[in-house]
Parts: structure tokens; sequence; C-alpha cells
């Protein structure tokens, strides 16, 4: 067989190949649409949430089994909310209005302990409520910044890893969690991460405490007073 | 040319063609990778947004400019999220908690002109709040079911067309439009709409007055005798 005759078959044999893998795809597709993963993560989930116990997520060596009474071992949209914000290997930015969950913000906390750099922006007014976390996790050495531009900050958004969007109607409360009807979607499909990113990112310029000052100094009028205590409060500790 | 040689010169373009189209469209995407189209609309917009006119997408035919002193023919986060809501051609699923909004009221009553037909989940006590626009709504006609199971039916989504999911922070009021820090994220990726479809047919059903009612007679003690008037409020106009 010459060199030539040897290129061509080899040639037929890619085509055949080529369009075979193309047409089995196509078919795979057709077929069974749900179990081809289509692209970047997309998840998404529901509460309220059946209560379990999430030791386990916590303290995944430990060789004593949770002695609490909740259900164990049960994935619920909880457990699956705390997964993805404890795979968090390299940045965490949180973008919260409420805050007062304690197993988020043991979460929170035990990212900070793994040496992983968090930012967290939050509403000023709601760092004030019962229950919120944003002083214990500043009080870790945590990185908080509060805006008191708007009427509400009401994002409820988290970014981990600089490529995972955590987003919905769920702000990090109890009462969401357990009682209310709310939603959480987990992508990390570049055209709706980037936006939250660059997001982020601006707000934590503007809510910068350095440049507030300034700004406060240079524009507020003395009626403001109470409102400059409670961004004092806000921004060095309640 | 013989036959068999014919078929081997078209195999090798064949293969050249394949391989070229392919390289071709790698390599596009990795010098322009924003530029490509990647399957599904993906949109995000934030708010607060600038205040214009949006009376253009009202009424698109008027021979005559609107004389209101807003800006016009602008593009905003909320213009953007009317137009998404007006594009509906064959239904509108709307779960929000708070609406009050003017604007998107005064869509979602076009839509129900055109015929389109809308169902609308809300929250049973936020329809109570000074301007909520669910009575308007439910006096026009269009079906809204009350939720009053859960401390709050905080969801902020809605599907368009069955295809189009619209979801965030945001609720349909006006101090969320142009005040606070939002997000909305519209999309029609199926992996993550099909979720919000389930959802939303499951409250729907859950919220059915006719089964509540059953529910209430067989369970409710007198003492929710006050509450039992509130949903009675929310079901049957305000």
């Amino acid at each position: 067989m010459s060199v030539v005759q040897m290129v061509k078959i080899v040639g037929l044999g890619a085509v055949a190949l080529t369009l075979s893998v193309e047409w089995l795809g196509w078919l795979f597709c057709r077929l069974w649409p749900r179990k081809i993963s289509r692209g970047p993560l997309k998840e998404v989930f529901f509460f309220p949430t059946e209560v379990a116990c999430t030791e386990r997520l916590f303290t995944p060596n430990s060789p004593f089994p949770c002695p609490c009474p909740l259900p164990h071992n049960i994935n619920t949209s909880f457990t699956r909310l705390l997964v993805h914000i404890l795979s968090a290997s390299s940045s965490l930015d949180l973008c919260v209005f409420a805050f007062t969950n304690l197993d988020l913000s043991r979460a929170v906390l035990a990212l900070h302990t793994r040496g992983i750099p968090i930012r967290i922006l939050t509403d000023m007014d709601y760092t004030l409520i019962t229950g919120s976390q944003i002083g214990a996790i500043r009080r870790a050495g945590i990185c908080v910044r509060c805006d008191s531009g708007a009427v509400h900050m009401h994002h409820k958004f988290a970014v981990v890893d600089g490529r995972r969007l955590i987003t919905g109607s769920l702000n990090w409360t109890l009462t969401a969690i357990q009682s209310n009807k709310e939603n959480i979607l987990v992508t990390e499909e570049p055209d709706l991460v980037l936006p939250f990113i660059s997001e982020f990112q601006r707000l934590w310029d503007v809510n910068d405490p350095a440049r507030r000052h300034l700004l406060s100094i240079a524009e507020k009028p003395a009626s403001t007073i109470e409102r400059q205590r409670n961004t004092e409060k806000c921004l060095y500790g309640q």
C-alpha cells in the first residue's frame, strides 16, 4: 500500500470517527438531556428546609458521632448551601442584608481560621439587629464594611473563590432558612458571575471607611450626628 | 479520476473542513470570549436605577412624544426589567413578596389586556401594606393566590413564557427600584429555569383557596379567627 493510499484511508477513517462522535453526542443529548452536564455548575434550591445536624460539615474527620437529637447525614437545602460556602479555598466575598444565622457564621469563621481571605459587605442598620453575627465576625478579625448610602443594602449574594456565585432571596437568618419560602441559585456561569464580582468590588470601594469618613466631614450637616454615631458603631465594633 | 479516488478526496476535504471549523471556533472563543453568545440568554442588572420615563415601553406606537420632565429613551436596569416582563407572549407566572410599584403593575395589567394568562403568588400579609397593587390586579380579573403558610413568602421571581426566569433580591416596590442596592438576574438556562417553574407550580397548588379552606375548617382552632379574616380579605379582595 502506497503512502498516498494510506493517507487517504486514514483521512476517511478520521471523517467517519468525527461524524460518529458528533452524532453519538447529539443522540445522547436527545435521549438523556438531564444526564449530560451542560457547561458550568448550575444549582437551585428552595427553603424552608428540614432541620438537620450540620456538625459533620464542620468536623468531617471527627471519630465521634454527633449526639444531638437532630437527623444526621441528610442533605437539605441548608446543608448544600453550607457545603458551597465551606468549599471556598481562595476567597469569599459576601454581600448580605441580614446575617444572624449561627451555622453560617460558624462557616465563615471556619474559613477565616483556614486563612481564606474574606470580605463582608452588609447593611449598616441591620448590623444592629438582635442576634447579628457581624460583631462576632469583625471581632474575629474578618474585614467587614457597612453600606449606609442606600435605604437598604438589600443584596443576598456571595462569590466563592472568584468563580462560584450564590444568590437569591435568602437572607442569612434562621427565619429565612427554617420558616420563609426562599430560593438560592448557585452557578459558575461566567456571564452571571462576573457582573456580581464587579458590583461587589464597586460597593466595596464605595464603602471604604476612610473614603466615607472624608466624605462625611466634607458633606454632612450637624443634623446627621445620630446617623454618624451609628456608622461609627458599625465600623468600629458594636 | 475513478469514483474511489473521488470519494477519498471528498473524504479528506471533509476532514480538513471539520478540523478547520472546530479549530477556528476554539480560537475565536479564546480570543474574544465575551463576544461569543454562550448558549441561552443570561443577563444581570443592579439597582438603584436612574429614574427615566417608561411611557415608550407601554405606548411604542404613539405618535406623540411623552411631555413628562423625566429623561426619555434611555436604558436603565428598570426599563430592562420592564422590557423582559412586557416581552411575555404566552404566560407570566409571578411569585413576589411585596408588589407596590405602579409601572410594574401597569405592565402586568397591559399583559392581561393582551389576553396573556397571568398567575400571581404573593405573601398574604404584604397584600395589606400601603400601596399594594394586588387589590387592583385582582379587581382586573387576574388570578392571585396568597401564601399564608410560611412566616414570609419571600420569593421575588417571575417566569415569562415558561422559559425566561427573572429572579434576585428585588421586590416589586419603588423603594427597591429607586433606593435600595438590589440585583436582578435574567436567564433562559433550562437547568436554572425548570426548578423555579416546578416550585411555582407546587406553591400554586398548595395555596389553592379551595384546598386551604378545607384544611382551615378541619384544622384551625377558634383562636386563629383573626388570621382567617385576613386570609379571606386577601382571597376575596381588600
